[in-house]
């Protein structure tokens, strides 16, 4: 896997929120071989550090040619951020094209435990 | 009805919401015998078992056949999904084409109840 | 009036929500005498009754040759649905046509009190 | 049928176009008595008269009452503009609401014959 | 196959134009056994005879259980339709629901020959 | 300024909404003479009174000539609207076109004190 | 009326086109007195002169205070950016907002005739 | 590159379209080694061969890790489907994402030439 | 930077919202020498001071040719306002344009402490 | 100003069309100095040479700090353009934001003469 950059929150004394969509993100279908599509969606509210944007586009690049199911994309990419970034809290969303006749999206999100703050909905 | 089948959770330590859309979904009025067409979206927060996404397919094209009213249509699949994946909270939503001039849209919602969460709005 | 159809709800023993929505909504202004069109949407939480589709669709054409404002129009439907089915919860919302420049929307709410739910939002 | 009220077309010495759209037209299907809802779209390049608006919509409100299938409503209209007006060329368009899952749409021209226009597109 | 149902055109005098588009149409996939979805569209200008809405409804409906191409679809509804109203001219087109990764258009046409019309664009 | 006029509350045991948008509104800017247009939006829930559409034009009218800023044509227009009605609760919101390359929304709100009602989002 | 300003085209060897759009027209109904809203759009290839967009927006709000009908609004305008401009060809468009129900859109053009063009599309 | 399948026209007698659009299109820039994506739409009028569409599918999945520039793919999938079905005509068109804060379509068309017929738009 | 200029709020007394969107935001990457495009939005409860519209612009312009990151162009914006006006609450945001096949929203929110209000969803 | 590369046209033999749009376009007004932003298209069918895009990306940004009008923004890059790869045809259009409540349009267009094609749609 790339390695995802990191840079200092500019601004740590404030919570503010930021989102990055990106639309072309495809992976392979551990089952079929075939090519998966998505948008992957990230929100979080950074604490000391912050995602340096073109790192984010090579770490979500390497998943190209990787086999993986839906769920596990999603809750992978989490996992890598939060141990990258350790944010106040984040939400990542893959939104998949359609397969079958369905489409499909899949939600997950962490928050910083020690700071006693409430699930964000 | 065909079988739905279930593969294990891979992220069971963490609540996470899967969203299926299936705008393909066809059943049989029973009182005109006419077709019904309407989406099916589904909204889980998966416990221990997620739901397959090819026999999700076939188990909604079992209804292609099938004379039932539309408020059946979603309790049913709702029943069944709960009985097959057991999820921590499920809603699942029928949207219908128009039918009269008038369109109708049917949701239920179902929660684990042992684990003593409030109801989803 | 034309008569409102009933049918036992298949499924009492979950709060659910059921959504129709009538474009085709008419009737004529009891100043003017021209005729007046808007959107009529009706969700509720059926507890041992549900509305028949087609009754409704008569009985909102009915509204069709009858001199009413848009804020009865809304209150009568919501008073008519609510003595027919006895939800546990429902909305009327009529969305009307321009008229003067202007276009209005109304919006009226029940809730069963016995059952102490607190006011949807 | 109301009657048309019409003016003398201000700048008869230039060829221009006037579109009327009245997304509120209703009549009746003489097969089933039910209501039918559709919009008409009326355009034309007046010549000496053009057709005032006050007496366009009370003439439209007329068919309110009227059992008459789509193929006529279009064709009469068309008729009745024509020799109310007298126009260099004239198209009516009416597009109507879903009837068993069919969504249909007539639409009809009239070119003056006398002057030798070509056909347009 | 179900019957279409044909009425005499009431203002064969003009040109006119007739579209009915069904967003309902389903289909069985001849190699896969899956249901096909899809939205025909009928353009026509009438001769002597329309088509009657139930019954074009009916025989649309009448490919539900049916194995057929796409290719084939949209040519034998075609051929269907100019044997039973014999139109000045007709198109229909089929636009059907993405399968592996790929939306599907087909769209025919035809025009009667004795009367040596211009191929309609 | 015109006269609003208002009528009964036909419906006064029962809270319901009413929202009137009128995009058709004009005033002109104190600072540079310029027209201003915008779009005025009324949400409330009437008490004992109802304000009448016809006077509502009219009033909205009457700031066609009128120099005023943005942030006072929302505040008045819930001022006099408040004291027309005296509404259980009454939201104004004016959207303005763009200025400078900049547009601006106002949203102002009142609520009846003495029912101790929540302030409403 | 206020005076319209031009300037010299900057690229007159060559036929190229300008589009202003004006979404900001209001006029008053000759009939009625009441205010009338509408866009402008003028599409024009220049020749030796273009209109200036100040001058042309003063121009436009001349027409706030006066009387005058939808067809004569754009036959107006058109004749005085003719004689202003002297364009080789030019298109004037206004769609006006609903009255009655029913919504309208005048459009009139202009071509230099000495240079014996072709009517465009 | 993989094989593209064919198969017989079922109704070679007849002049009509069939489109496929492939949005999950992605291949690799040869200069930066950057991820490309984009839709590929083709349009064509079969001769006496149909191309089949999971031959398709594999067929543009297998750009997936050939670096190429936007004028070849379209060019070069052009040439690829006229060699496979020798259709009456052909159009190919990529459209590709944002790159540079500039998005790019390419278009290039194919006609049967002994057939003679006129290029239609 | 340009200096912005405030204005009494004419409606002290009252708690209302002023938002202002200028989709013409442009600044300069300050690794790539790149120009950044976004859309920013402020969103604030005015005390006893208003944000002048005009000096806003020039304010907003000033950014055009400093070399600055999205983090750090929301939370200054934010601060200078919050410097300026002394708002009851402030939210900015921005909405930038795709990078690297990524877009970015950067939002950040200010409530003035002595006052003790709730922090805004 | 920047230099715009080329590069040898990959497909000579055939005419095809290649369309760029960049809607970060921003230059300054000569008259006001204030920033002027809108979104410029190409669309061109390539003779012996190509536009680089990356030289047009820095082509495009060289304007930002010009002062320039419109109609010269869209002429101007139009002979640019022409003379580095001189197309077979080509049309630039330029669409700018609102000014004065007003929103502008300029295109133009440039064919080969030599060639002695016709003029393109």
């Amino acid at each position: 896997m790339a390695q995802l950059e990191v840079f200092p929150n500019p601004h740590p004394g404030r919570d503010y929120q930021i989102r990055h969509a990106c639309p072309e993100f495809t992976s392979v279908c551990p089952k079929t071989g075939q090519p998966d599509f998505g948008t992957i969606e990230i929100v979080y509210v950074p604490d000391r550090l912050c995602v340096e944007l073109k790192g984010l586009k090579l770490y979500l690049q390497a998943f190209r040619s990787k086999g993986i199911f839906y769920e596990d994309v999603v809750n992978v990419i989490l996992d890598d951020l939060v141990r990258a970034v350790a944010p106040r809290r984040m939400t990542v969303e893959g939104r998949f094209a359609v397969r079958g006749g369905i489409s499909s999206v899949v939600t997950a999100s962490h928050e910083a435990s020690p700071r006693g703050r409430r699930r964000k909905r």
